[in-house]
């Protein structure tokens, strides 16, 4: 997979993309990133890349012509790609776990991070998708970026090692995760479940569908209009119910 | 504001903390932040902080013992301070704005940052936030610890600058922001909306809320749910539907 980013910041890139997963996915070549600042296109010598907004108001917006340029120049470097172009934006569509697995499957994508009070509405015309982290603002759309990035490079094929496993992950079942414990059995007064230490394989795989149905339940009953209950989990729900 | 972070992959945070408006607040003394390797707390000599679960199963947990010393240390240096202790977790209650706003009135944050397939349960106990940044799995803590900070010190006073501003924020009405147009009026064949180079302060005005509402109703119908809506957004809608 091929990832532009055109930022105002891109040094805030470097730690994020070059540790943890996303930085191992570069070394086994799974991955290339380019970070592109697009002030470098800003067509004046002050290196301008944002004014004031017609009609007024506080703030400043981004001028679509480095935007346009920046992305122009990639176009040029890679002509053949099928790009995806990923706007940053509050009004975007809610990012989830379906559009990263959707993401997962691009040739090339290519993220456009604002800054300041918004951008120039024209630069929605080379954008193919708008998406929002979830219902709040940040000062930029850089973070939002790598959060898009890590959702959707963690699906692709070999990068996760053995030590994390996409398997299993809360909303591929449509559900929450249940509990994990790990060693010791007993620390500062608190127990793991007398049952995962039983070894009975039924009676564990059991206990964790329940209480992954019970958290979800507890704390997103949400995300259960979207799943197809078994009779088994609609007893579960009846007995979380009465106690 | 004093935040402290908890993480495997201290690294990741120099760029997006250092840069941008963050950077700015601890330049301005407004926010001091550190970010402490919970690994230096692991206590074996290997610096293993992760073990199998109990009961089976792929992956690593994260070990409860170095995050509950790493804590007792951060409680023994600010024995004093009010802490907010955020957990990021898929699990976790979904981040929006309001939540930015309550965390922007508080003293101390402490953030902890997971990897791995997930956490040792127990670690819940210390922790009086749980946070999801939306309905997708990323694969650490880390990128959300950012976003929850870079949302919440935003909003703290005399952090952001004229450039910016959150009075007219998404979200902050409950809306969708209308369309926004900056230099020049026509840029390749695409032309600013006329009423914006009017001149007329009332007709602008109303030219952005009934636009705010279209984008909103177009979009995020769901949004409208949670807004008191006067007669002539009602008449809007109206008006909307019909063409």
């Amino acid at each position: 997979m091929k990832i532009d980013v055109l930022t105002l910041f891109p040094r805030m890139f470097e730690g994020p993309m070059s540790e943890s997963i996303i930085g191992k996915a570069v070394e086994k070549n799974l991955l290339s990133i380019d970070v592109l600042n697009f002030r470098d296109f800003s067509g004046n010598k002050h290196q301008h890349v944002d004014d004031y907004p017609y009609g007024g108001g506080a703030g400043m917006l981004l001028k679509a012509q480095p935007i346009f340029d920046a992305f122009d120049h990639l176009q040029e470097k890679h002509p053949d790609t099928k790009k995806r172009v990923i706007l940053l934006d509050p009004a975007g569509e809610p990012f989830n776990q379906k559009k990263a697995e959707e993401l997962a499957e691009a040739e090339h994508l290519v993220f456009i991070c604002g800054h300041y009070e918004g951008y120039d509405e024209r630069i929605r015309s080379i954008v193919t998708d708008e998406i929002s982290l979830g219902d709040y603002v940040l000062t930029g759309g850089e973070l939002g970026a790598m959060v898009v990035i890590d959702a959707t490079v963690r699906l692709l094929p070999e990068v996760l090692g053995n030590e994390e496993s996409a398997v299993t992950d809360s909303f591929s079942t449509g559900l929450l995760e249940h509990p994990h414990y790990t060693r010791p059995a007993s620390y500062r007064d608190m127990d793991v479940p007398e049952v995962l230490l039983s070894g009975n394989h039924k009676l564990i795989e059991e206990w964790r569908e329940k209480e992954s149905l019970r958290r979800t339940l507890e704390r997103r009953p949400d995300l259960l209009d979207h799943v197809e209950l078994t009779d088994q989990q609609k007893n579960w729900i009846e007995e979380f119910k009465r106690s």
